[in-house]
């Protein structure tokens, strides 16, 4: 059922709107594009009437609180994460594309990591569904229940510091070879490479090998 | 060689002294309680300064930027991460216990994982000390120069990540079982537990158990 008001229904308007139309869409990508400007401290309702051009008070006609709007804005970064290999591919295969597309996803957003990582899921409905479908997919490869949020959590946590370290400048590891000998020629020894991105394919390929055997020694 | 001056040499002050004695140390302890308390946007040098109850003049006098004193933050914090096991305990094993230390050192400092995730290591001697030791432990182990750091990368990522769900609400994933009928089972069938102790144990195991079978297949 939907609640139609017909144009003629409509009360007209006078003169021009005094504040341009706002939408769920519009505040979050307003909100998104601030804290990647400014970090997420600098999220706060008036910051971000101030960036829409429109007064607080329309602001809160649209979001009622910072909590919904942080449920908007983890519904939407989520959006860019591919989940679509669980259930159609093995379950391993579809963590790794999932695993791959989220570390992307908040190498974009990297401000917002260390607010998603403590954000409840409920509220975020494409959130919900990602993480059903992932569910599902995991039981499917034959994940025993107890385990599954264990793998879902720890493959996240792994993908969250992952896409920090994408943000991580390429001297962070760079010291002189009379102080750090072993260091210096370690670390001399992947110049050249995308070192945020080798350390990823590594760490992503041990953890899938892992969880294969894993799941293989619990006769899955 | 120490510049030892005797008691006869110092200038007699005049007076009571106007700000009290101000040390790297009581600095530094200041300003993780101030992030610990306020978050890490919150750590300005007049907010540091208020704390020390001093006036600013007299913090810059010690520490010339916040650039210095972020160098002082991540040696103080990675003071606590124990890495005395490589070059005495196999690489495995002393990457085992260093991970869950480092774990539970950024637990407790979860507002700085953001930030030490990209900070540069050099200027904080204790911190390149534990990545010398780290580099030369895994390197023992038959770690080939050009993956050293990709497995620290990797191990380092996974325990940052690790560190930040430790701060999620245990509602994180609570959702209406209408809505998302498997994921709210696979939740609950994690009920009682430690959440987060048992998906870094299980991740950890993983990570460790693929990075054996790696260096396996190297010849190592």
């Amino acid at each position: 059922m939907v609640d139609a008001v017909t144009p003629a229904e409509q009360p007209r308007r006078r003169g021009r709107p005094t504040t341009p139309l706002l939408s769920q869409e519009k505040i979050t990508q307003a909100a998104v594009e601030l804290i990647n400007l400014r970090g997420y401290a600098a999220l706060t309702m008036s910051a971000l009437a101030r960036r829409l051009e429109v007064a607080p008070s329309a602001l809160y006609n649209h979001v009622k609180s910072k909590r919904q709007l942080l449920l908007w804005i983890q519904d939407h970064v989520n959006m860019e994460i591919d989940c679509s290999d669980f259930g159609v591919r093995p379950w391993d295969v579809a963590l790794e594309s999932w695993a791959r597309s989220y570390r992307d996803a908040y190498a974009r957003h990297s401000p917002l990591v260390p607010v998603i990582a403590v954000t409840p899921i409920a509220g975020s409905p494409h959130t919900v569904a990602m993480y059903e479908r992932v569910a599902a997919g995991l039981r499917a490869g034959g994940w025993p229940d107890d385990q599954v949020m264990d793998v879902v959590v720890a493959v996240e946590s792994f993908v969250l510091g992952s896409a920090l370290d994408v943000t991580a400048p390429d001297d962070i590891f760079d010291v002189p070879s009379d102080q750090a000998p072993v260091l210096a020629e370690v670390v001399g020894a992947r110049v050249g490479r995308d070192a945020a991105r080798a350390a990823f394919d590594l760490g992503l390929a041990t953890v899938l090998a892992g969880l294969r055997d894993r799941l293989k020694a619990l006769g899955g």
